[in-house]
Order: C-alpha cells, then sequence, then structure tokens
C-alpha cells in the first residue's frame, strides 16, 4: 500500500478492468435481462441463485500440485484456512448445486440464472474482471433434443432483443469429432488433457487469425504483429494437416457438411458425434429453425469440460464503433455439453448441457446496432427552493406530486436560483415549480416547461413566440399545481 | 484442503454463512425490488452501479498500522500487491465514486443502487455473510430537508410493499445529542474514536437488553446466559448514567421528546442537533408523514461513520414464525447523514445522507407476515416422449406452444411414462400432452389436464366422476393443440 504511506487520504479509484455503470446502461440491462427472463421461462426453465463466493475445490480451479488456487480466480482463505473463490462462471457452481442437492431435484433440472462473474485476467477494451452472465441449463437430460433445445433458445432470445432473423447465426459442432481426430493422433487420454487444452484454444481463434494462424500454433508457434510470440502445440505436419481440415469452415447446408464430415472421420467417437449433430440438424429443421442453427466445423469452444455438442451465436450484420470502424464483436451466447461436471462430486455421470448469454458483449453489440438502448426515463419534476424558510410548504408541493404517481423532488443544495435552474436541466426536468413570495400571497405557483423553454430561442415570429412563452411559463392556483404539472407531462409523451 | 487429500472428489458444500436462493424465493426478492426501484425512481433517484470489488483502502477498511485489511471484509492481493476487498455495504463505493466523479456530476446527486454485500462475520441464524441491500443517497445536500425526505421515503417503501400505515414506525435521531454528551463527559476527540465506537454499540443494543443491559456495558460489562462475558466502556458511573439519560426511550409527541431533549442537553452541539431534529418533525409533519416518523433517543446506529440525523424503520406489528415464537425482526430501513465520507478522499466536506433497506431480512418479515409470498408462477405444460424415435414431432408441438405464448417444455430424461407424468407433477405442470402411435395415426393429442385429474378421487359420485374424468383428459386433432391448451390453462386461471 504505497499510497497509503505517501498521503493520508486514500485516492478515488477502481481497481483496473472494473467499471462503474451508468443509469442509462443500467436501464438497458435490466430490460435486456427482462426480455431474456421471459423467454427462459417460456423455454420452462426456472430460476436459481448461488452465492458469489465458492469453495475453490468446488469450482474446480484448485491447483493440486501446487496446494494453491488457479492464477484465473480471486481467491482468498477462510477461518479455518479452506479457499475460497469467487465464481468464474455460473456453470461450475450449478454443478455443485446440483451434486449437493441431487435426491430433491426434478429430473431433468432446468434451472437459469443471470448475475455478475469474476475472472482474475489481464483487462482489455471490453474485457472486463467483472462482467454479466445469464445462464440456463438443463441437467439429467442425456438426449441431444436437450442440446437442440438451447440452440432454439439462443434463436428466440436473439429475436426476442430485436435481432432480425438472417441478421445472426447459431453455429453448433460435436467435440466428439475433433475427438476422435485427436484420438487418432496419439492425443487421447488423462495425460493429454494439457495438450488437449492447447489445441482447442488455437482452434478457437479460427475467426481471429484464419487456417495459417491456426496451423502456426497447432505447430511451432506463431508470432503477432507485437512480436509476442505464442509457443505452439508442437504437432506434426501432419497431424496438423488433420485437426486442421476437421475444424475449417465447409460450406453447404447442414446435410452437406454432415457428408464432408463423415469422410474425414475415421473413428467410432467422431462418428457417434456426427450421428448426434445429424439428430440436432433433424430437430431444429422439423421445429422450424433450420436456416438459422447452422452446423459448423470451427466451432471448438477453449474450455476444457465440454463433451459432447457445443454452440456459439453470433451476430452477421456488420457492426461498426463510434468511429465506423468495423467491430469483431465474437460470439455473444455460447455453450455446450458437459456430462463430466456432475461426476467430478458424486463419481456417478450426470449429463447436463447449457448456454451462457454474454449480457454485456451482448449490449454492447446491440447499442452499436442502435437496436437496444433502453428505454429514456424522464427526470423528475423539481419543485425549486426560492425561500429557505419555506421548505415544508415546498416539500408538501412534492409529495403532492409523488402522491399522484409524479416523479418529483425537491431542490436539496444549497445554491441561488440560476444553479437551480440549471441543475434541473441536467436532471432532465421535464418542467420546474417556483413559488416566491408574491406567488405565496396570491396563493399560486409558477409553472416552467424546460421542453418548451428551450425550443422558444429558436422561433422568429414575434407573435408566436409571446404565446409560446406564455405556454412554457404560467402561473396555476396552488390547488391546480398537481393537474397543471399532468398536463405538461402530457404535452411531452405523458 | 485436508479435503482435497482424503479423496479424489471434492465435497459437494456451500462455505458457512452462504446460501442457494430457490426459485419461489428469487420470484418474491425480484418483485419486492421491483417495487422498492418504482417509489425509489418516484423520488427522483437515479440507478448506479459500483462492482463489488474496490481498494480495501478506498472502503475505509485497511489498518495502517498493521499493513492489513480489517477483519470484517473479505480481501485479496491483486497482481501489484495492492489489497482489493469485496463491498461490505454500498455507501463506501458511493463515497469512491462521488470523490473520483465529482466535477460531472449533478449536484446534488441523487443515485440508488441495489446489490449484495459481503461480510467476513460469524453467521448465525438469519445473518449471512452474502446479503442484498437497496440505497438510496443524497450526495451534496448540507440541509436536514434532505434527512426528512429519506424517512419519508422509507415510509413510502413500506407501503408500497403492503405494510398498512399503524404496523410500522420509521424513527429518527440524530448523533449531535449524543456526541454532545459524550463531549462533556471528556469522550470527544479523535483519541476516543475506538471508546465512542464502544458506546455507540452498547446503546445500540438498548432493544434487545434493555436500560440495564445497555447500563452494565457502558460501565463495567456485562455477562450474557451463556457465560460469555463482554467487556465494557468503562465510564463512571455517573457518566453511564448521563449516556442513558439522553439515549433512552422518552415518551409523547415529537414535540414534547423535543422539549426532554433541550432539557437534558448542555452543549452547543447537542442543542444543534436538537434544532435539526425539530426541523425534521416540522418537514415531515408538513408532508403529512407526522405519525409515522418519530423522534426516538435510543436510535444511535452502531456505525462509527454517522455525523448527523440517523434513522431507522422498524415494523410494529408482532410477527411470530412458523412455531409461533414471536421474532423480534429488528430494523428493516436504517440510514443517516454522513458528512465526512467523501472527505476522506478529497479533504472537502461533501454533505451526505442516505439509507438502506435490508431486502433479505425485509423479505423474511414479509413472508412471515403473509404479506408478499411473490407471485406463484405456473409450471410448463410438459410434452410427454411416447415413442423416442418421434423427439422432432413432439419438439415441434412444444415450439407451437411457445410461439403462442405458452410456457412449454419437451420431456428431455430418459425414462418411462410413469416416470415423466411424476415430473410434470414435480414441475406444477397444468397438463401434459402426449401422442402414442394411435392417436397419431388418427391425426390426434390427448390432452391430460393434471389440476382437474388431481381433484378427480375426492368426487363420489359416478356420473360426476365419468364427467370430470372426460373433462380431464380428452382428445383433439393435432391442428387444435394450442387451442386445446389455452382452454386447459383458462379453466385454471389464464
Amino acid at each position: 500500500m504505497t499510497k497509503k504511506t505517501e498521503s493520508p487520504r486514500p485516492e478515488a479509484r477502481l481497481p483496473k478492468g472494473l467499471q462503474d455503470i451508468s443509469s442509462a446502461e443500467i436501464r438497458a440491462t435490466e430490460a435486456m435481462l427482462g426480455t431474456i427472463r421471459s423467454v427462459f421461462e417460456r423455454y420452462g426453465f426456472e430460476p436459481l441463485d448461488t452465492p458469489a463466493i465458492e469453495y475453490t475445490d468446488a469450482l474446480g480451479k484448485f491447483l493440486p500440485d501446487q496446494d494453491r488456487p488457479n492464477e484465473g480466480v480471486f481467491s482468498f482463505q477462510d477461518d479455518d484456512e479452506q479457499w475460497l473463490s469467487l465464481r468464474y462462471d455460473l456453470t461450475a457452481p450449478l454443478a455443485r448445486y446440483v451434486a449437493e442437492n441431487f435426491q430433491s431435484l426434478p429430473k431433468p433440472f432446468r434451472r437459469y440464472q443471470a448475475g455478475p462473474v469474476w475472472r482474475n485476467e489481464k483487462p482489455g477494451p471490453g474485457r472486463f474482471r467483472q462482467f454479466m452472465q445469464f445462464d440456463a441449463d438443463t441437467v439429467g437430460a442425456p438426449s441431444v433434443a436437450a442440446d437442440a433445445e438451447l440452440c432454439m433458445l439462443a434463436a428466440d432470445t436473439l429475436e426476442a432483443l430485436g435481432i432480425p432473423r438472417g441478421d445472426y447465426v447459431v453455429k453448433v459442432n460435436n467435440r466428439k469429432v475433433l475427438d476422435g481426430v485427436l484420438e487418432s493422433i496419439g492425443l487421447g487420454g488423462e495425460e493429454n488433457a494439457a495438450k488437449r487444452l492447447t489445441v482447442l484454444r488455437a482452434i478457437d481463434k479460427f475467426d481471429r487469425l484464419g487456417r495459417d494462424g491456426v496451423e502456426l500454433l497447432l505447430g511451432k508457434g506463431r508470432k503477432d504483429e507485437s512480436g509476442d510470440f505464442t509457443k505452439g502445440a508442437g504437432l506434426s505436419p501432419d497431424d496438423v494437416g488433420r485437426v486442421v481440415n476437421s475444424t475449417c469452415p465447409l460450406p453447404g447446408d447442414n446435410e452437406t457438411i454432415i457428408t464432408q464430415l463423415l469422410l474425414l472421420s475415421g473413428t467410432a467417437v467422431g462418428e457417434e458425434g456426427i450421428s448426434e449433430l445429424r439428430t440436432i440438424s433433424n430437430l431444429v429443421q422439423a421445429a422450424g429453425y433450420g436456416d438459422r442453427v447452422r452446423i459448423d466445423p470451427t466451432v471448438v469452444r477453449g474450455l476444457e469440460y465440454y463433451t459432447g455438442p457445443v454452440f456459439e451465436a453470433e451476430l452477421t450484420a456488420p457492426i461498426t464503433d463510434e468511429r465506423g470502424l468495423e467491430i469483431r464483436l465474437g460470439s455473444v451466447v455460447s455453450g455446450g455439453r458437459y456430462d463430466g461436471l456432475v461426476e467430478r462430486f458424486t463419481g456417478e455421470k450426470v449429463p447436463a448441457t447449457g448456454i451462457s448469454v454474454g449480457v454485456s458483449r451482448l449490449l454492447f453489440g446491440l447499442q452499436l446496432l442502435g437496436k437496444f438502448k433502453g428505454d429514456a426515463v424522464r427526470g423528475p419534476v423539481v419543485v425549486l427552493v426560492f425561500d429557505k424558510d419555506r421548505l415544508a410548504d415546498y416539500q408538501k408541493m412534492v409529495q403532492a406530486l409523488r402522491d399522484a404517481g409524479i416523479r418529483a423532488e425537491l431542490y436539496l443544495g444549497s445554491s441561488g436560483m440560476k444553479a437551480q435552474m440549471k441543475y434541473a436541466d441536467r436532471r432532465g426536468a421535464p418542467c420546474v415549480v417556483i413559488q416566491g413570495g408574491d406567488e405565496k400571497e396570491r396563493g399560486e405557483v409558477q409553472i416552467k416547461d424546460l421542453v418548451l423553454g428551450a425550443g422558444l430561442t429558436a422561433i422568429e415570429d414575434r407573435e408566436e413566440y409571446l404565446k409560446k412563452q406564455a405556454e412554457a411559463q404560467f402561473a396555476v392556483p396552488e390547488a391546480d399545481l398537481v393537474e397543471a404539472v399532468k398536463k405538461v407531462l402530457a404535452r411531452h409523451g405523458g
């Protein structure tokens, strides 16, 4: 704590990768969460909340060889020296919950959960150390019908959020296809787990680095533009070719892609994976989602725990930022099947599959597309304080407005009338209420319509100006305050 | 990590003091948060979100003499060795935010924030290490009109949540009254801060321990029923008397209490505090809250940072638990003025005041009062899987129901019809949809109304039974599925 020693006062700042969220973004996020929730509910999922803190070993982020937690999570020790961590996703806590409550849950168990997760990673543009996820999972369903359903759920969610059909795609693949290839080149088994993860992460970069980049990462390694070198997986050129062929984009519709995949595959597990893809393809076709849910061999997901179908949804319409530069948003929904996560606790296989909506990233994309600004909320009517000795009178007016359901507040600062008007402007107040000594004597209040008032300077015709001016500022008897404010609000859309 | 060494499998369990939250409680909490939000919005507050993690020194929880964080917070070190902590309330992060963004904020700055906070404390019944708060604060308002407004906000919030007038009270006091007394007995100044905190915590227990208990805690100390001894503040009997007299319950209306307080007070700061209480009393009286906002000298709040008015709201109707035992719920809303919190960062005084709704505790109380159960949400219509080869057909039915806005799902497990029916029951499904081979051939589906079906066994009359049975299970052409399900839903309230 160098800062502390230098100065008796702490510096007001946030740790890197963390952010405060403004009212406009909160309102947009709330509206978005409400929409997602209604789609997930329609699919029959039920809400569940788990706490932010879990035992590190329950999250699977404990490094047993080093007796300490993985670096990617925020961790600390409890009084009894057991390691605790902040959750880094909502899937690991779900697995803990299911294992803990297995007997009492309906099977399949279908839950959704929304909440922040934390990653102790290097932050970057748009990459935060705290961000929001919205997950749906079905636990105890071995059938890939559960996976197909999640692909449809992703599609319905994006459309409910205002993304038109054709402007997004849900891509689905099956880990078993790649597992078959990896097995065939000698990368099966627990002892090759680390190497397989390197391979997965390399393939996961296909979108960004293209085939050449991925081939380097699978082979000797790759130097990026900045000169930084990433170590490769060290596969032979032959093996690199086999891996890349099974995970590069294939042309055609789902049926055509399946046919091509079958030609590439040569293992039992690979064929099982392709057969599952065919089932998913048939199910989404039958339900009318065939045009939106597409088999795509490039999807692998850079996470080790997936055991079957994996999915990603992307926005396909070009997105540009404020400066007109095109932005590569990446996947906004992702997920897959993880039949081994509950087994970690219980020793018994419990099939499970789920998706996660990247709420913050999706909101960012939607806003750049001009699609989800969140409802603008009107500022409060501000009752100004002309005479500090008559606060109680002004407070009474505020309360009368609130009782009528009108958003209203008393000016609570200590500045004069000019600053009070400026404050009302800053807050987006539709109008202010003023009662000076003269008005008080006449039993009246002045109402000043700030929206009309702001338009006055643009009026050139004198008569028109005077007419509008009279509309923009007028006096009414105190008893008519609420009705008069209602009329002003009605002028500007209620 | 003893567990880790003993067994290759982690145990599925939560750390003490943390809890999973059920769907019913989530729905009730969401409804409650929505109600609180609408009242806070009506008062003109705007939402703000800050992250869960802050620099420990920014939260004021760094112990500089020991170079480590206070024990009451969850803390960990960042890569650069600076200490981070999980927020323990929403007020300290607000002070950091205001200090960081002071120039660009409207003044006064009025924000609300809802979210979890974490306390690294010994958990107990109803005391968790993660719980939800809902705060409203006005920063930059020196006038006690801001404090009076928060008392009214607390009252309006409780009424909006269904607590009738008369079944709650908002109690207000002023720290300055006690500060004056403490100054007069030689406990003023920075050097007595720790002792003042002990005094505050003792007085804060008046409700629970009564006058005798508080007197012991202010003097030599107190042994509780279990034999545990709590060290006292060590005041002389005379000083104990003066402190207790200024903080024990006084009879009468607000004006009467103010008169009595004036007799007790002998310092300038104390009289200033009483004068502020009189202003608050006048303001709430004028706005029609005089019967609900009451001056109560026992309110001190056991937190060191309050500098002026302090408030607490309590439910006054007796509350009993499931076993009929009366429960002492304590305050459900609390807060006060903290003019020094922003100054910690900037060196400049920024007056501020706020309240915090204890969401979890209030929900607990409301539920025991039978007042806020949250809307029961109907389970999904479950389409059963009679023939595993026809999943696509069943999926299509589910999608047709969902497209019509009906909550529906395909049974995704691998069990037979009996288990599927049991599952539908567990999920609270209003009806199930069945299509076996015979129905398929006839182009029909069977619909089974589970609500009517459950009532059948109680019917004794044979004719009535047969009639109801026919209503509870019937076949319709496939094309009429959605209409038929809608009719069943309409039978049970839409």
